[in-house]
């Protein structure tokens, strides 16, 4: 079994091979370099007197052998190799890696300099066609900003379960590893493990330390209570916890783990909807004061997320359900690829959840610290918890106000048609689109005024401008506010 | 008034006044180089037929004459200029910079290039002896390893009070001004302050959030108090805590900006000695568990210190002995000049502050997270903080359990003379240095057993072989540390 680096140009498969290949003392094949010397010439000299359909007939026969010879142990593709079906197929006796580039910085290395190259619109549709297909065969999904990724991500590459597909996930304060496959909750790693009454007793061992579920729960006499077990426990430095469960428990033992001894680790193992597909990545970690939703918090990167996709169907019907508006949420921040698979209101399977946690990845990537470009996953976010805290957290679930919240946004938006898509995809799961009468409108509009994300006294509001355009800290005037919120009813 | 900036050789004095001159729009004047034209050569080749005394008679009529000008906003002079009486009389009317190299870096830059940088052991030997010099001379002191922290301090240089020296300090995760002065205290910077009710009497504002006064109240529970309390008074992103007390207040209120929204500014204004010396650089923050002292915490470095020395004469006698003891810890950490301080018994002023202070943001400029040489700083800690857990924070306070816990330290180190000189440093303060007979000797070992510090279940000690010279991370057997237990009994 080779390591086999796929991607686009320019990704740096040859440089991730030499530097993976040095680790293992042998020496790397790269299937561009086969194909130069069965050429004798450079692929562009070659490229000016045939056809891509003659390159790729000479390429795929190169790399199927490429692929069989036993003495390859790092093999390094042409971006174009892999939409061969006989390569394809044997690319499943390996371990595939993609080393994903954006088609900016794709440019920026290959513009110009390759066959393919030539015409920068061109390579962008080449990149947008070809990612859903590297993504698809890849094992594991690597960014390609940083060199020494490949190398810390190694050893986790070389033991991905079976079934399951790793992503590298990078913020400013660490790097770790997203795996996302069936049946890893059965495969805890070592560690505190804290959970909640509910999945405890489904996934957990039984000495898990236990806290109750729901977000009443998320407190800091909570938090206190997981922590002084842990020290009762003889938790030190090197110890790790290993958050089991929902966004509360995530975002509870989380927080313990950041403050424990100042900070020890934490694997965080998510099993709803909304953990898996956002509030497990990116670090953010807290609890709730009774004057605001995470008020009391901490930035605290995972050493690991584990995400199960098939625990997700253990989940009670309404509890699945309200976990879809962060699904839709997610589809309308990422556009492209996502937001037309989320349209087709699919299944919520590895390649969803692995999906929707790229998105989240990728934005935290940009702005761990939630100075920028992580508000955009705000999204929905400023009136859904407006809605909960002027409900007291008991009216609806998280995700049914961030469904709600999404739909004011889009009113904020200006986005009637999106609004009335996403009204449908949310009804289609059994989501609210209309606002209880009962709930008061002026103290939603009030929670909202407080919203924790404002600067100087200011609300900024995230705005779509289509599905894959959002803007963030957009202000808006509280009779705009109020009419979105009052669209809520109708 | 100009910024004139001063240090040994190598420590790019030249560079950061060119820096500087250019966020002016001003031309930077050299002394060298206004020596240099005087000479019509180089330094070196006038060196060459000059003795070091002629060169000092040029140097001060020119650094005078420069001093004189008004033209000159910002000047930087040779590394020996400051040792003219002239000069120094003359830099008084001018704001004083230090760039502060040590003399590893400083040789690398300088080392055979000029005339006093010949010999190594003579280069090291000018070195020690021209800091002391540059620090009294000096309003502000800059560390030489980041280009932008001229430009970052430049701000506060401008501000600095009268009377007050500036220090900037430097950590992994950022850069922050140090005020030592008197009268400091009187001028807080808005924020919402957090003090003790001992404190607040004394200094605070009408509208302080006040917390209970002594480790007892270091807790979560009081923690929740006050970031309830932010939330009550609308705290948000963008606001700032100031920490107005001694170490539980620093501790607390640090703790709370370091999770109130995940991470607001906290500005540190040390009142008691410890605090001053050591506790409120380095951004330790975190409140205590009943398991264990600063079990619940996080690293947050503050947006300033203001240490007010004068503050001091108001601690209770008992208080005031008992901060001396970090001080003495200090010394030995330091070793050189500042033990040579401390051995005396001095009074705490401004300068000895200073030096603490320095020694303290030295050690963490280089391990912000406690990996490795942030160690050292918890000399005499180990046993010290056992002292306290075994016998409920009640006995004794911090500073003579530290005061105990250094001569365990160093009898841990078998360096019986250092341990007879600090015994009477601590006994001239009126200090314990030896242990309350009822003080159960078999539970300050657990609880040593359960240092926080202890990694993979080892406890590491940290042992002085000299002053200045201190290694951390030593593994002692049981039967040693309970024999240096015993020797606090007689």
């Amino acid at each position: 079994m080779s390591l086999v680096f796929i991607g686009f140009m320019g990704a740096g498969k040859t440089s991730a091979a030499r530097a993976v290949a040095a680790e293992f003392g042998a020496r790397p094949v790269d299937s561009d370099a086969v194909l130069e010397e069965r050429f004798g010439m450079s692929i562009e000299a070659w490229f000016s007197t045939h056809s891509e359909h003659e390159y790729r007939e000479q390429e795929e026969e190169a790399v199927v052998a490429l692929l069989d010879r036993e003495d390859a142990p790092v093999v390094s593709l042409g971006g174009g190799a892999i939409t061969s079906d006989r390569v394809q197929q044997a690319l499943r006796r390996h371990t595939v890696v993609l080393l994903d580039v954006d088609p900016d910085t794709a440019w920026q290395r290959a513009g110009g300099r390759r066959p393919l190259a030539r015409d920068r619109r061109r390579f962008d549709e080449l990149h947008a066609e070809r990612l859903p297909l590297y993504e698809r065969l890849a094992d594991a999904i690597l960014p390609t900003s940083r060199r020494e990724s490949v190398r810390h991500a190694l050893p986790h590459i070389r033991e991905i379960p079976r079934g399951a597909k790793l992503v590298w996930a990078e913020a400013a304060s660490g790097s770790y590893p997203v795996l996302v496959g069936d049946g890893l909750v059965g495969r805890l790693p070592e560690g505190f493990v804290v959970t909640d009454a509910n999945v405890g007793g489904l996934y957990g061992p039984p000495d898990a330390i236990v806290i109750g579920a729901g977000e009443q729960h998320k407190t800091l006499t909570t938090a206190e209570g997981v922590l002084r077990e842990l020290a009762r426990r003889g938790a030190d430095h090197d110890s790790r916890v290993v958050a089991l469960g929902g966004g509360v428990v995530g975002d509870v033992a989380g927080f313990c783990a950041a403050v424990y001894q100042r900070g020890i680790g934490v694997v965080q193992v998510p099993t709803t909807i909304v953990a898996q597909v956002d509030s497990a990545y990116g670090g953010k970690t807290g609890v709730d004061l009774p004057e605001g939703k995470n008020y009391a918090g901490a930035y605290h990167q995972p050493s690991a997320v584990l995400a199960d996709p098939s625990v997700l169907a253990t989940l009670p019907p309404g509890e699945a359900a309200a976990g879809w508006a962060e699904v839709v949420k997610t589809g309308l921040i990422a556009g492209g690829a996502l937001w037309r698979r989320v349209r087709e209101d699919p299944p919520l399977d590895r390649d969803l959840v692995l999906a929707c946690a790229r998105t989240k990845l990728d934005v935290v990537a940009s702005d761990e610290r939630d100075d920028g470009r992580r508000q955009v996953l705000n999204l929905g976010h400023t009136i859904g918890h407006a809605i909960e805290t002027a409900t007291g957290y008991a009216r609806y679930r998280h995700g049914e106000a961030v469904g709600l919240g999404l739909l004011a946004a889009l009113t904020l938006s200006d986005r009637p048609a999106l609004r009335a898509d996403v009204a449908g995809l949310l009804a289609a799961r059994g989501l609210p689109t209309t606002i209880d009468p009962a709930v008061d409108l002026v103290a939603v509009e009030a929670a909202a005024a407080r919203d924790k994300k404002r600067r100087g006294g200011v609300v900024g509001f995230v705005i779509v401008e289509s599905p894959g355009y959002v803007r963030t800290g957009v202000p808006i005037e509280a009779d705009v506010v109020r009419a979105a919120l009052q669209e809520l009813r109708t």
